[in-house]
């Protein structure tokens, strides 16, 4: 089946906001069978809105909208879609009361503004959009199909999976384009094709994309337009080659997080971890506790940002700091030591260096980073010095950080 | 001056790329009075690029093309162009010598995909891409204007930058679209929508948005097509309008970070700054320090995830986690006065809550968080209920504990 995508928003048009939509549905829509043919942007007006939906429809018969749907008056989409299908709006009981219990459990009550969006074209079914407070909406009749989902990211992205996706794919049926990416950290692009040079004729008539990002090289391989279990047979097969030949570097597929994956594995290992960490500031920590049920692994950390403090709260000597500097394996080691010791854990991990941008120096460049790993008896230390700017080199470190001790804790 | 953007591949629509191009361009064309009615994207198919570059030009008679332009065999949207104009190829030797001169200085030769490449429809002018393979196009007759850039991102910005740019700000002729944004946080969108509706119809012919995100609500003022100096007067006097109604929840301008604003307000006032955290993992700290010069006022902080290490490390009286519970405001602020004691810091921030997805009770539902700040000899705590999943409530927290600690700080 074929759909167009028609995006709402005076914010897409003049930049404000970079369209991350698009691509989820893309992504989630080619998974079902439902081939993307048009993506239009348009502004906040009637007009424009009017005249893209009705030619998409005329196209394809099918449309998904995004945006246009909030509580304040620049949101216009549900009634110039509406229009199309000549349908008064009513007012929507059942909405109205969800949003009043969705006000009600944070303390407060729904403003004038909100009570339009409990109005609803006549003919239209309600999307329950539990994760905000705009409803998606599915009209279907003359002039055919038209979904309309919120613009926020997650909200979209939620009702999406929930609540058409499964709609969708009862009525697509047929060829899919489906991927499967393994999630690689810790080595660089060009090494990782030439550990795959080989390989790569011979996993037509897949496609292999390499795909890097700070937190590490993922690969895609991708199936075009093939009966779904053919497609899912041949890129298992895939995958399973390329683990043998890099699975050493693979920490997981298709958006492991690598924080997630190594709680698990923590987890089943009966460890627990702590951390000390310096120029990352937190990071490390919020990795870690991003991911639900991590308070069964994780016991806490120290951001000791100065000297002082990473002697006062995990016990590094200022002797040493004075010798080797507060970016050395040294400190690393004592601040993971100290972590450990404080909070009473199997693991720790310890973390120093130069985010930049001042700092550096020729022996020790911004982008230096030393760490240690401990992990029941095991002790391992490393010295890297990251690319980018501040963030990009603390978002390399963490991941960094986080994968020799995934590593260390697999090998065990 | 209007002009629609066409952007062609099928990654985009397969969801495999995310348009960033899109956004650049509406701020850079803004920027000169170039407004963007309207971004169409298509696949890499003749007939679809045939159909949106037509249409765009029926509406506004300009369009910008971005992609299509490569040397593989599924770029083909410069024959289709050449077509709507009528105009035969001819063989560009000076783009050809060129291209030879780039794969020389890489030790390479030009493959014979390349050649084509070197072949321009006859009336177009030759934008020149010192930053790549395939060269941008000008073509300008019947049935209009189309401008012809390469897709990818950083070929696209130079082209744009040192080549189109310059070209059109001449025939745009002085209006621009302008837009000034203010910040806001801790305030729910359709509360913020009453204090402004009084304000609202004043502000023509300014446009107002209201941007929602877990980082708190983004009011756009937008001037369209005005002149320059008109323009920016009028955003300057009605961000000053909004600022005298709200302007206790506005905590900067145009893409502000929360926490930058923050340390340079307590570095003005001499103050230190520690943390306590439970819920948020980390993530106060992370932002606190991806700050640039953060370390002049941020000393540390203890993440403590488990109770033991609340009362280990900051001296939370296990009895009080007993009696309240771990979350709970006396814990909050708890939790505040050991950071600030173990760090010696004249402000501290407490955060405890239940982040989810489990935790959760009627009493204290998941996304409750308990939140303590002390500055000086002054001390607030307050509880909050925050939308979302796990990310959200710790996002939407951490912002609100910097938030809090700002607007405390500002009423010095």
């Amino acid at each position: 089946m074929d759909l167009e995508i028609v995006a709402i928003g005076n914010e897409l048009l003049l930049g404000f906001t970079i369209d991350t939509n698009g691509a989820e549905l893309g992504q989630a829509l080619g998974a079902i069978g439902v081939r993307v043919t048009r993506r239009t942007t348009v502004g906040d007006e009637p007009a424009a809105i009017r005249g893209a939906v009705a030619e998409a429809l005329s196209r394809t018969g099918a449309v998904l909208t995004t945006g246009g749907l909030g509580p304040t008056r620049d949101d216009v989409s549900k009634k110039v879609v509406a229009e199309l299908y000549g349908w008064p709006f009513r007012f929507h009981d059942e909405i109205w009361q969800r949003l009043v219990e969705r006000f009600r459990r944070m303390g407060r009550e729904p403003a004038p503004a909100n009570r339009g969006q409990a109005e609803v074209p006549e003919g239209a079914s309600v999307l329950n959009n539990r994760w905000g407070t705009a409803p998606g909406l599915w009209l279907e009749g003359s002039p055919g199909l038209v979904i309309m989902l919120p613009g926020v990211p997650h909200e979209m992205r939620n009702l999406l999976a929930h609540e058409v996706v499964p709609r969708l794919a009862e009525r697509a049926g047929g060829a899919v384009v489906a991927s499967k990416e393994l999630r690689t950290s810790s080595i660089p692009e060009s090494t990782l094709a030439g550990r795959l040079e080989a390989f790569e004729d011979a996993l037509a008539p897949l496609s292999l994309a390499y795909l890097p990002g700070v937190h590490g090289v993922d690969l895609r391989l991708t199936a075009w337009n093939l009966p779904r279990s053919e497609a899912e047979g041949l890129l298992a097969d895939a995958a399973q080659r390329l683990r043998s030949a890099i699975g050493d570097v693979v920490y997981g597929e298709d958006g492991a997080d690598l924080a997630a994956v190594l709680v698990d594995t923590l987890r089943e290992q009966r460890h627990t971890v702590s951390l000390g960490e310096s120029c990352t500031g937190g990071l490390v920590g919020a990795r870690i506790t991003a991911v639900p049920g991590s308070s069964a692994v994780f016991q806490g950390g120290v951001v000791c940002y100065s000297n002082a403090a990473k002697t006062a709260l995990l016990g590094v000597a200022s002797g040493l700091i004075e010798s080797t500097g507060a970016v050395s394996p040294e400190v690393a080691l004592a601040l993971a030591r100290g972590a450990r010791d404080r909070f009473g854990t199997t693991a720790s991990i310890g973390v120093t260096g130069i985010a930049g941008p001042d700092g550096g120096s020729v022996e020790k460049p911004v982008g230096t980073v030393c760490f240690a790993w401990l992990l029941g008896e095991r002790e391992e230390q490393s010295r890297y010095v990251f690319p980018g700017g501040r963030e990009e080199v603390r978002e390399r470190a963490a991941q960094f950080a986080l994968h020799r001790l995934f590593r260390m804790a697999g090998a065990a």
